[in-house]
């Protein structure tokens, strides 16, 4: 693998991707971990080896089923994913497990983080972890965690778990780029049930009352009733599907086998009446937005010719000696004539 | 005002936005009104008038202070800022009160609830109510947010309340158009204090616990407590500022005055040591690229001779029949050919 062995700090050579692809191809997973570095440079000849690395993949992925796990902080969502990431490899399963945190820029001890608190999930061999790029805004670690799933599916990988926690945007992100959103939630539902919170639970394919163990069964049971009820409020989901509600116990390992059967009976439901490669057709089309997006604003913004008279406008327009508007015009007409 | 009067449908004639600037200086209510419609206006032609206009606005601005709100549903904000808001009237100020929603799309009467829940400010002459606007994205809630702000204080509104419901992004997106930041809570702290709002705690320059009423008002002062040793706990900030944890009850008026001369101190202590206006300076280089990025996102996809490759692309990237990078690329090429 030549230049790229232990850094990406040199652009390696012609024959660098071929050999890349295929070791991801053959599930090597210090190539998988390498590309990954690679898709998440921020370098730009890092990130035309990734499309090149990305368009090798495509079209060589394992059929998969991209899950979308949320829920607040302490609902037990690492507890959940290994012992749930854990039951699929027992049933001759791969399992991918990535994280869309952009909070977690902050914190870049999430890599060890992520280690040890699904220690027996990360020595299996048939998982693969990874925490949350950390690249800055949601629209950037959307977009990397997009690139990480075909990756994963090219590398053999046929279930997707994909973890984020319970705060605005990032679950619709999530949602975009799944089959099956899961939403994990705690015993006592109460306030729960009102509020900012109504968003997330019209996007869940199902809704699972973790921690239903000890003295928290009953309420589990409760909770259960309580959300099956709000559910019918909601107007009927366009694919057919019916969200349900369940109550488990990750930490018991209970209760993990119904949330298995109900993905499968979504897949083979949404399968059969055409939704589930229709939503991912659409979700292709909003990833090419996505990326057309970031690509037209790079070829400004890394326009050589243009720097000097951005800086120049920036700097009038914080003075407030010009608009934003007349500033922005202006770059504009200087963009148009580079070409 | 010819044309515009009774609608924005059809194109105005050359001084309408004389006529227009002329008048909302003046705070004359119904030019605001219409202004502001003009600025919310997704049509091309009365994007062009609104910056016209906003050019006419910016440096004939009252000297303000911008005050961003937020707090979970159910703080009683719209309590809070019609009560703070006619107290500010009573001491001479004009006050103008915007919201930042983009969930509230959804809610088309979001215009009447807010005439409804403020009503006794919304009669004051001395104050404009404006809700969300309806334009979708977060992005395109703000840019229009902060171009009403201008309008605003070039109609004489010294002080500028922006209301967001406590959400993910929406704070950071107030944070950076306003001077100060306020943040409601309501007693019996607890699980306030953990987890995801951490980061809204962070931005505050004070905090008001609210309802400090009836039987509410030991729990309010042991959450006053409770928040004053949680804020130690974050680093200095770079004004200077410490951040000041008060109770109130909007319900009774009680507590308004020490919020206020709070907000006093905060605006004399950083205009001495010159980061209010460092700040709005940061806030206006943000504005600026917010802008470009929009138009330049424009540029591309209003090309009338990109359309149909743009369509096409799309349609064999949903059938994976190709890349988004390939695509993308492509039209980047097609782009750049048409200048």
């Amino acid at each position: 693998m030549g230049a790229l062995d232990n850094s990406l700090d040199t652009t390696p050579g012609a024959d660098f991707i071929d050999t890349l692809s295929q070791k991801v191809l053959e599930n090597d997973r210090t190539a998988l971990a390498k590309a990954i570095t690679l898709i998440e440079s921020t370098k730009k000849e890092h990130q035309s080896l990734a499309d090149k690395l990305l368009e090798k993949c495509l079209g060589n992925q394992k059929e998969s089923v991209r899950i979308g796990i949320t829920g607040v902080p302490g609902v037990g969502k690492s507890t959940f994913i290994e012992n749930f990431g854990n039951f699929l490899i027992k049933r001759g399963n791969k399992v991918a497990v990535l994280t869309v945190d952009p909070s977690s820029t902050e914190n870049k001890g999430s890599i060890l983080g992520d280690k040890v608190r699904m220690e027996t999930l990360s020595n299996e061999k048939n998982a693969f972890i990874r925490p949350s790029p950390t690249s800055g805004s949601l629209g950037g670690v959307a977009r990397k965690t997009r690139e990480t799933i075909i990756l994963m599916e090219a590398a053999g990988y046929n279930i997707i778990l994909i973890e984020t926690v319970g705060v605005g945007q990032n679950e619709t992100t999530v949602r975009d780029m799944t089959d099956f959103f899961l939403l994990l939630k705690l015993p006592g539902a109460g306030d729960e049930l009102q509020g900012i919170k109504r968003g997330v639970m019209e996007m869940a394919d199902a809704i699972a009352i973790n921690k239903a163990d000890g003295h928290n069964v009953k309420s589990a049971e409760t909770a259960k009733q309580e959300f099956s009820r709000a559910l019918h409020l909601f107007s009927a989901k366009e694919n057919g599907w019916v969200p349900k509600v369940m109550t488990c116990s990750a930490l018991e390992n209970k209760g993990l086998e119904p949330i298995w059967s109900c993905i499968e009976k979504f897949v083979e439901h949404t399968k059969e009446n055409g939704h589930f490669s229709n939503t991912r057709k659409l979700q292709n089309k909003k990833w090419l937005r996505q990326h057309l997006n970031h690509i037209l604003l790079q070829d400004f913004y890394e326009n050589p010719t243009l720097s000097a008279s951005l800086s120049l406008l920036e700097e009038k327009v914080m003075k407030s000696e010009i608009t934003p508007f007349t500033a922005a015009e202006s770059l504009l007409r200087d963009y148009r004539k580079t070409y």
